[in-house]
C-alpha cells in the first residue's frame, strides 16, 4: 500500500493528510456524524468515494444546502422503494430533491389515497431502520437497459443521456452527460440487494442517517412536464436533519396554510378569482374594496405630501409605443397577444406604465425648474403569466402598480434616491412591516447599455444610499436589468417569510429611447435621469402579503369593519345603533349586529370576521350611557362612556397600530 | 275653371277653403312671408305646387325644422351654382342640409382655399340678389342622363335611384324611389336658365328668400362616404331665418371653439391623446390629474355616505362572461377584438362592468337583509368606436364609468329609484350644473324581454319618480334597451348645449341570465331587481363637459392650482413662500411664481392658467403681515391679513362655488 496525500479543507482552513490507498471520505471524516458526503475537486461524492493522491476534500454537512439536498434525495429513494414494495406494479418516474423536501413520480393505475401515504410512510420507517446502504455502481448503457427493462421511464431517460433539454425537466438527477450509475439499496446485515435506481447520486451512506421525514401529499403530474405525456402520480415529502426541525417546518406550514390569502380572502369575503373571468384576474368584494381603498388613500396622501404628481394613462396602446420602449423586443413573452384595430394596427394591453409616463414628460418642453418631476399612477398592468405559475393575488395576470417615475438631473440623483428609499421604507413601516434587508443588483457584464463609468457611478451612489439606511445590504451581482442598477427592499412577514417589496431602479435606457430632454439653467438641452420606483410593487400582491402577515386580523385603520356592536338583548339595539351612528359620523366603520342570532353567536361571528373591536351593551351599560369593549384577545373592559369609547377606537385607528 | 276644395291646417285649427283650379300653395299663403313651403297630405311640396281637390295643406314656416332644412338645402344649391360659375370644371357631388347648415361636395383639382370661400360667398350674394326662382321639373331617367351627361356623380346617383343603401350616405336628397326631378335656377326677370341640379326638393320659391348665410370651411370627403372612392372637397355653410340668428350662431360657434376641451386641455396642460397610444385613448397630465382626482374623491365620499360599497374588477375577462351576459350577441361590434390566451381561450376587454358586479353579488349567498346592495366602481371600460366618430374625451375608446349596480327587492324598487335620482341630481348640482330635464325611455314593442305587466309597472314607477323631481319630463317612446326602461338626465351647459349625463336603468334581463337570487325573509329564494346607474357616465366625458362648461376657469374646489402667489419683487418671495406653506398645510393647492418674469408677466400667466386667486405681496403687505387678492375678473382687494386670506380661499373651496 502506497501513500496517498490529500488536503482536507474546512471553510478557509486546510489540513494536509497522508492516508493509505483505498481510504474513503468516510474514513477521513469518521466520527463526524453530521458529515453526509464529500466535495472532491468541486464535485459532490458519496462518503464511500476512494481518495486519490493530491485531491482536495471538503466535508458536506447535512445542514448545508448540498447536505439537505442529499438527505432529501436519499429519502426520495427510500420512498420509491417503499412504494414498489407496497405497489409492485408502480413504475418509476423521477425523484429529485426540491425546496424543503423531495418528490417522486410513479405510474400507477389508481391515484394514491391519503391512507396509502400513511402505509408508505410506515414502510419507509421500516426501511430506515433496516439501515440499508446506498451503493454506487457504474454501468454501461446496455447493461442499464437490461437491468431496468421493467422500468419504461428509466429506459427513456437512458436514451436522453446528456440531453440538455432534459435537465430543465428535473431528470438531471438520474442521468448526466458522463457514465451511467445505478444506486443499489443493500441490506447492511445480509448484503441482500433490496432495491435499485438509475441515479447520478451522491447519496447518504445509509438509510439510518435519515433523521426525520414526512410525506405531505400526492398530486397528478405529467411525465417530463408536458401535457402531451402520460399523467403520473407524484408524492411530495419533506426531510430534515432533526426531528425538531421537521416539527418546526410542519408548524410553519400549518401556520402558512391558515394564513393563505386565498383561503382568508374567501373566508373573510374580501376577494375572489371567478372562473368566468379567468385565472389571475381577481375581483375585490366590498370588504376587500375597503381595505384596498384605505391602502391606496393613505399611500396617495403620503405621495402627495412628498411632491408626487398624479397622472392617469390607459390600459391599451398601439404596439408602436412598446416598439419605441423596446418592450416588444425583450418583453413580448410577458405580454398579452395583440388586438388588431382600424384595419391593421396592433394594440396591446400594457405590461408596464413607464412608456406612457415618458409621453407625459414629453408632452411639452420641460425646464430644469420642474425637476425632479415625480409622476405617480395607480396603473393597472396586464402580464401574460403562464397559467401554471399564477397564484392568487401574489402572481396575477392583471394587477395595479403603485408606480412612479422620477425625472431628475444627474446632480439631483443621489439626493432623490436617498429620499425615495427613506420614503419607501417609512411607508412600508406604516403598513406594519418592520423587518427589512436591502439587495443591490449590479451590472450583468454580458448585457447592459450605457458606459461602464455611468454604471459605476450610479451603482456607487445606490450603494451609499442603501448603506445610509443602516439595514443589511446583500449584493446581487449581475442581477440588474440591462438598463440600470437597482435596490430592492426585502421584507420578512410575521412568520419569517421573505417578500420582495419595493424596488428603486435607475434607467439609462428609456430617456435615450424617448429622446427625453429638459432645458438646463444655461439654456442647453440635457437628458434627464429616470428612476423607476414601485413601493408595493402590486397593490394586489401587497394586499395578499398584509393579509397573510396579519392572518386576516388587520389593524383597525385597515380593517373593513372596525367595530361590531353587539346588543345583549333586542332592547339594546336602538342604543347601539345610536352609538354606531355617532362613531360613523367620526369616520369610523361600525356595524350593529341586529340579527336574530344569540349574543354568543354574534361574538363568535365577529371573532371569525376578525373585527378589531366588539362593542357590547346591556341594561347596565345603557343606564350608565356606557358600552363594554371586547378585544380580539378575548379580554373585556366594561362601563366605558360612549365618547371615551369612540375616542379609544379613533386613537387606535389614527396611530395605525395593531391591538 | 272648376272649384277646388282644400283644407288649410295650422296646428290644430282647420279652415275649409274653396279655390280655383291651378291655385298654388303660394297663392294660399300669399302675404305670409315666413311660409317657405307646404305640407300636403303629409308630404313637403314647393309653394308652386298646384292644389288638388280635397287636399289638406299645412304652411311650412321657415323657422320650423322642415323650413330650416329647405332654407339650407336651397342655399346649398346657390353655393353649388356659385362654385360652378367660378370653377366651371368642378363636378357636383351631393349637397344636403345638415344640423345648423348644409354642405355640398365637389370634384375639383385643387382643394378650396379660404380665399376661394370668400369669392364663392360673394358670388352667392350676387345670385341671392338676382332673385332666381327654384323651378321643379320631372324628368325621365334617360332625359336626366342626357341633361347631366357632364356630371358623372349625378349619373351614378341616377343609377342608384331607389336604392336603400344609398339613402344612408346622404344622397336621398337627390334621388328617391319615385320619378326623378331636376330643379332649375331661373332668372326671375329674363327667364334665363342659370343652373340646374338633380334634386328631389322641395325648395324655397326664390333665392331672394334666403335671409342670412355664411360659408364655414372646406374639408376632404370621400364620395359616398367610402375610403375606396375618390376624395371630393366639401364646403360647409350655415343659413338662418334672420341675420340676428346667423350672428348668434356664429358667436355660439366662436364661444364653443374657445371652450373646445381638446384646445383647453392642451393650453392648460390637462391631458393629451398621444399619437403613439392611439385615437380615443387619453393620458391625464398632472394638472388634469388633480381635477380628475378631486372629481372622483368627492363623488366617492358622497357615494360612501349614501350607502354604496366599493368594488374593483379587472379590465379583461374570458369571453365566457360576455356570452353569459349576452354582450357577445348584441354588443360585439362595440367591443375590442379578442386576445387568445392559454391555447384557445378568447379574452376580451370589458365594454361594461355589470357582468363582473353580478359575479360579486353571486360570490356567496345573499340575504334580504343585505338589500339594497349597491356596488360601485370607477370601472374603466373599452369600446371599439369607429375612428371617424372618436372625439377628444367626449367620445373615446377607453373611459372610466362611475358605475353602480343596485340589487334590491321589488318592494324596494320605487324608493331606491327615487333616492337614486335625487342623489344623482344633487351631485350634478354640486359640480355646478343646474339646468336639467329628464327623458323617460320606454319599451320598444319590437324588442324587449320580460312581461308587459312588468314593463308597465316599472315604467309607471320610473315616471312617478321622475315627475316627483319637478323637472321637465320628455318621453322617448321605444327608446329603452330591450332589458328595461330608463330615465336619463339631460343637462344644459353654460352656452346652452345639451349633454346626456346620468342614466338610471332598470334591468329585467341580467338577473335572469346570471340566475341571481337572495333568500327572502320567509326563506324562499327570490330574484332581485337590478338597477344600472351611471352618474357622470364617463369621468373623461364629464371632465370634458365641465371643462367646456367653465371654459377652463374651474371653481376653486376643482382648480388644479387654487392660488398663485406673485411677489412684487424678489424680496417678497420668502414671505409668500411662507404664506403658501401655511395655505398648503390647510390642504390648499398653492404655488409661488418665483421665476425671473416681471410681475405683470406673472399676472398674465396666472390669468392664462385660469387660476381662481392671485395672491400678491410687496413691501406694504409684508410690513402689515398681509397680502393682496387679485380675482379672475381683475378686481383687487388689498391688505388682507394672512389668516383671513387663507380663510377666504378655504371658504370658497368648501362651498364649491365659482368666483
Amino acid at each position: 500500500m502506497s501513500d496517498v496525500r490529500v488536503t482536507v479543507q474546512r471553510d478557509s482552513e486546510r489540513e494536509e493528510r497522508v492516508v493509505t490507498t483505498g481510504t474513503t471520505a468516510a474514513d477521513l471524516f469518521q466520527g463526524e456524524r453530521s458529515v453526509v458526503a464529500a466535495r472532491v475537486a468541486g464535485e459532490l461524492k458519496d462518503l464511500a468515494y476512494e481518495l486519490a493522491d493530491g485531491e482536495v476534500v471538503e466535508p458536506v454537512e447535512i445542514t448545508s444546502e448540498d447536505g439537505l439536498n442529499i438527505l432529501r434525495h436519499s429519502t426520495a429513494h427510500v420512498m420509491a422503494q417503499a412504494v414498489q414494495e407496497l405497489f409492485p406494479e408502480a413504475k418509476l418516474g423521477i425523484g429529485p430533491p426540491i425546496k424543503d423536501g423531495f418528490y417522486y413520480d410513479f405510474d400507477v393505475e389508481t391515484p394514491f389515497h391519503p391512507d396509502d401515504l400513511k402505509r408508505i410512510e410506515k414502510k419507509m420507517q421500516e426501511i430506515q431502520k433496516r439501515g440499508q446502504k446506498f451503493v454506487r455502481r457504474p454501468v454501461s448503457d446496455d447493461a442499464a437497459r437490461e437491468e431496468l427493462a421493467a422500468e419504461p421511464y428509466k429506459l427513456e431517460l437512458i436514451g436522453l443521456k446528456g440531453s440538455a433539454a432534459d435537465a430543465a425537466e428535473g431528470a438531471s438527477a438520474e442521468v448526466g452527460a458522463g457514465e451511467l450509475t445505478i444506486y443499489d439499496n443493500v441490506d447492511a446485515k445480509s448484503g441482500e440487494l433490496c432495491w435499485k435506481d438509475l441515479c447520478r447520486g451522491p447519496h447518504l451512506p445509509s438509510t439510518r442517517v435519515i433523521p426525520a421525514f414526512k410525506l405531505m401529499r400526492s398530486a397528478a403530474a405529467y411525465w417530463r412536464g408536458s401535457e402531451k405525456n402520460k399523467q403520473l402520480q407524484r408524492i411530495y415529502g419533506t426531510a430534515w436533519p432533526t426531528k425538531d426541525e421537521l416539527k418546526a417546518h410542519l408548524e410553519f406550514l400549518a401556520e402558512a396554510e391558515k394564513r393563505d390569502h386565498r383561503k382568508l380572502g374567501s373566508e373573510l369575503d374580501l376577494f375572489s378569482v371567478p372562473e368566468d373571468i379567468g385565472s389571475g384576474l381577481a375581483v375585490f368584494h366590498p370588504k376587500g374594496g375597503v381595505i384596498r381603498r384605505v391602502m391606496e388613500d393613505y399611500s396617495r396622501r403620503r405621495h402627495e405630501e412628498s411632491g408626487y404628481e398624479f397622472v392617469y394613462t390607459p390600459h391599451a396602446t398601439k404596439g408602436k409605443l412598446f416598439e419605441k420602449s423596446g418592450h416588444l423586443d425583450w418583453y413580448a413573452d410577458g405580454m398579452y397577444p395583440p388586438m388588431q384595430l382600424d384595419e391593421g394596427i396592433d394594440y396591446y394591453l400594457k405590461p408596464m406604465n413607464c412608456p406612457m409616463h415618458n409621453l407625459i414628460f414629453d408632452a411639452r418642453g420641460r425646464s430644469y425648474r420642474e425637476l425632479p418631476l415625480r409622476l405617480f399612477e395607480f396603473g393597472t398592468v396586464y402580464r401574460y403569466e403562464k397559467s401554471g405559475v399564477v397564484h392568487g393575488l401574489t402572481r396575477a395576470r392583471g394587477f395595479t402598480q403603485d408606480d412612479a417615475h422620477i425625472y431628475c438631473t444627474k446632480e439631483q440623483m443621489a439626493d432623490e434616491l436617498d429620499s425615495t428609499l427613506t420614503f419607501v421604507l417609512d411607508l412600508l413601516r406604516d403598513y406594519g412591516l418592520t423587518d427589512f434587508y436591502l439587495e443591490l443588483s449590479t451590472k450583468d457584464p454580458e448585457k447592459f447599455v450605457g458606459s461602464d463609468e455611468a454604471w459605476e457611478e450610479a451603482t456607487e451612489t445606490l450603494r451609499q444610499v442603501a448603506e445610509k439606511q443602516g439595514l443589511p445590504l446583500v449584493p446581487d451581482p449581475g442581477g440588474a436589468a440591462f438598463y440600470g442598477p437597482k435596490i430592492s427592499v426585502q421584507t420578512k412577514d410575521a412568520i419569517g417569510r421573505t417578500w420582495q417589496m419595493s424596488t428603486v431602479q435607475l434607467d439609462f435606457n428609456l430617456p435615450e429611447r424617448f429622446d427625453l430632454e429638459y432645458t438646463a439653467a444655461d439654456g442647453t438641452k440635457q437628458r434627464p435621469v429616470m428612476i423607476h420606483r414601485a413601493l408595493f410593487g402590486s397593490i394586489e400582491r401587497f394586499f395578499a402579503v398584509l393579509l397573510e402577515h396579519y392572518a386576516g386580523a388587520f389593524p383597525a385603520w385597515l380593517a373593513p369593519v372596525q367595530a361590531t356592536c353587539i346588543p345583549i338583548g333586542d332592547a339594546h339595539v336602538p342604543y347601539l345603533a345610536e352609538f354606531a351612528a355617532q362613531a360613523k359620523a367620526k369616520g369610523l366603520r361600525v356595524e350593529v349586529d341586529s340579527s336574530s342570532d344569540r349574543m354568543q353567536k354574534k361574538i363568535r361571528n365577529a371573532q371569525k370576521a376578525k373585527v378589531p373591536f366588539m362593542i357590547i351593551a346591556g341594561d347596565e351599560d345603557m343606564a350608565a350611557g356606557a358600552v363594554s369593549f371586547r378585544y380580539r384577545d378575548g379580554s373585556q373592559k366594561n362601563g366605558i362612556p360612549r365618547d371615551e369609547a369612540i375616542a379609544e377606537i379613533l386613537d387606535v385607528v389614527e396611530r395605525r397600530v395593531q391591538v
